[in-house]
């Protein structure tokens, strides 16, 4: 099966955003044994889009398209889909139904554009879409495969998770299961090594993916339809726990350090403070961004000046003094200080060098120190990141994190 | 004129890496009033590739291919390039110098397969890459134009600034300047509506852009070489200030709140402390985000618990439990009390229901309160948000960091 994505949104041309549904879809597909042949992106303009489509349908057995499902009238990806197919819009009342309880859960008022998203190319099957309020649908047409999916990474991905991914999988009656575990403090030429003679194997398959500070990787098991290949992938997902250990964080695409760290406080019935330097409450709102943060995070100092870290923290001004705001000692005061004012049971500190300036041989930029205090011996480390100050300071929010998980798996 | 972005590259394809160089180009051609239309991308598979050539040769007046000169076999662009226009391949000596130069730098050996970096369609104009291996070119054709770079971000990036940039702009002998104005407390329809006449001009013109929060014009002036775009642009520039006011919070594409407000601060030499609760040290982030934030920037409290309000800010229970921790009282009382904790001169705080739970009818989710105390009177905003929880944070601080921006103008 040959497939061609074909992204409709002029905040893709305009490089507001880039194309990262794309790069999703383009990453899944393989897995069934689909071959992604083009990425077309188009504009939010009737007669390019109907001819991108035209021209899809020519040259690919599947197209896939994302975005353009929105409420407004620049939203034309079903019309020109209709057009392009010679097939009238029909009227869906389960969506409608779906949209107007969407609006009448959050108290708001569906505005008569709503209405435009119920309705879809005659005998689509509607995939409705449970992150947002644009089902997307998939049509048939001969031969020939349309799916229709929405703009927003986390719409997109569910839908074809939970949807589209089974419907493909089904063309050949079979049935494609993945599952992603999240590997921390390890390289993925590391991972490959320890994991090599898995790679070999057909089914399930294995790959990794990097981002910054983690490795990630996919199991894929598919079997005939009506067989589970739940056990296929536990065997692997076994193997690669026991040759990996701690190193595993977390399983799942979107089970974040964050929310894994979360739910092992929260499971030991721990509170957590945090003291910030360099990653300036960045750490904080990555704990915050999790719903339900409150149980488990207390209270963050972002003591970003000197003179705060001796206020807020009772840092004793000697000690940036002798050793520097950034040094070891200075972050086991922080995290000191942090976990006296705020009462917590455990707190995390960083403080470091994100740069571009502040750099010093022996400090260069990219040096962190990560305290921890809790109802454990006190840690602290150093890391040694590179980067610019974005990343410098993601990372140290990562390792900080990572740092607090490993003490509690040991304590 | 009319482009169209053809990215050449299986790693694209198969998901590998995302395309953040038709994003880069995407972002700027604009500021040259070059409109993108359409982006490709196929494999490195001859026939597609050429066919993709042709097309984008059909229907853009200047067509940008990104990747595939590399030195292996794979690598085409130029090849195809060259077939699609009916030309031949030709030997560039400096480029060959320059090549067997780098390698000759850092003691490696130039592999056979180099020298295919240095052979170009006959005729093009050669832009050296300053960053690696592989030379890019200029085409014309006819009325048409092609410019081939190289794949990797930074090279392609550089390239673009240093050469195709500057050979763009003298087209037609023709100098272009863009200039960004960005705006904030104003929907778009609202800006397009009292700038309505300027859109109806062809020099300068003016386009639009939104973002979460914030609306984002750009003025594009094109002139004869050797005249001075600028007096066009400050004529429009002027009239849009005038009808829109404080709207206007900053100039140029990059120029972020966080470093508007910064600056603002700084020039008033007024010191900074921050109160946050549902944006969880967001905040904070965004302004450490910025290099030299300490300037300004003393120390911030995320008291995310009702305990820590009180705690660490001062808060009196009392509030709490008369007007709720998201309310105007408890909003000024945060405020107050990270101005006092710190010694700052100013200190803003934000209180508000992020989601997805804790909304009620009277205080739906999206409901924030930020409050502002200075050397001014101290005030108070209620602000009603919509979207996620991300959004809803994000929102938050954008208009926090507004508050006292409009604070600083009026004082």
């Amino acid at each position: 099966l040959i497939a061609e994505i074909l992204s409709i949104g002029t905040e893709l041309l305009m490089g507001q955003i880039v194309n990262s549904d794309a790069q999703y879809l383009s990453r899944r597909l393989p897995e069934l044994g689909i071959s992604v042949y083009w990425h077309v992106t188009v504009g939010d303009n009737p007669a390019r889009a109907r001819d991108a489509i035209a021209q899809a349908l020519s040259r690919a057995d599947l197209v896939i398209t994302t975005g353009g499902l929105g409420p407004t009238e620049d939203d034309l990806t079903k019309e020109m889909l209709a057009e392009a197919l010679g097939l009238e819009m029909q009227l869906d009342p389960d969506s409608l139904e779906t949209i107007a309880s969407f609006f009448r859960g959050r108290n708001r008022p569906m505005a008569e554009n709503n209405r435009r998203q119920a309705y879809f190319p005659q005998g689509a099957l509607v995939m409705p879409n449970r992150r947002g309020t644009a089902p997307g649908c998939i049509v048939r047409h001969g031969e020939k495969i349309v799916a229709v999916l929405p703009g927003p990474p986390h719409e997109l991905e569910d839908m074809y998770e939970q949807q589209l991914l089974p419907y493909l999988s089904k063309l050949k009656d079979r049935t494609i299961t993945s599952k992603f575990l999240r590997f921390i403090g390890i390289g993925e030429s590391d991972v490959e090594t320890r994991l090599l003679d898995l790679f070999h194997s057909d089914n399930p398959t294995l790959a990794l993916y990097c981002s910054p500070g983690e490795v990630m990787a996919r199991v894929t098991a598919s079997c005939p339809s009506g067989e589970d290949p739940s056990p296929l992938i536990e065997g692997v997902e076994r193997e690669i726990c026991d040759r990996l250990g701690s190193h595993v964080y977390a399983e799942g695409l979107y089970q974040s350090m964050p929310m894994t760290l979360l739910d092992l406080m929260r499971s030991r019935g721990l509170t957590l403070a945090l003291a910030e330097s360099c990653t300036g409450g960045m750490l904080a709102a990555q704990l915050v961004d999790c719903p339900g943060a409150s149980d488990v995070f207390v209270e963050g100092f972002v003591t970003y000046a000197n003179e705060a870290k001796t206020r807020a923290l009772g840092v004793s001004p000697d000690v940036i003094v002798r050793f520097g705001a950034v040094s070891e000692e200075c972050a086991l005061a922080m995290a000191e200080g942090a976990k006296t004012a705020s009462g917590a049971d455990c707190a995390l500190s960083v403080t470091g060098i994100a740069g571009p300036d502040g750099g010093s041989d022996e400090k260069p930029v990219g040096t962190v120190y990560v305290g921890l205090v809790g109802p454990f011996p006190e840690r602290v480390v150093r890391l040694n990141l590179r980067g610019d100050r974005t990343r410098i300071r993601s990372l140290s929010c990562l390792n900080a994190q990572n740092l607090l998980r490993e003490a509690l798996l040991e304590g």
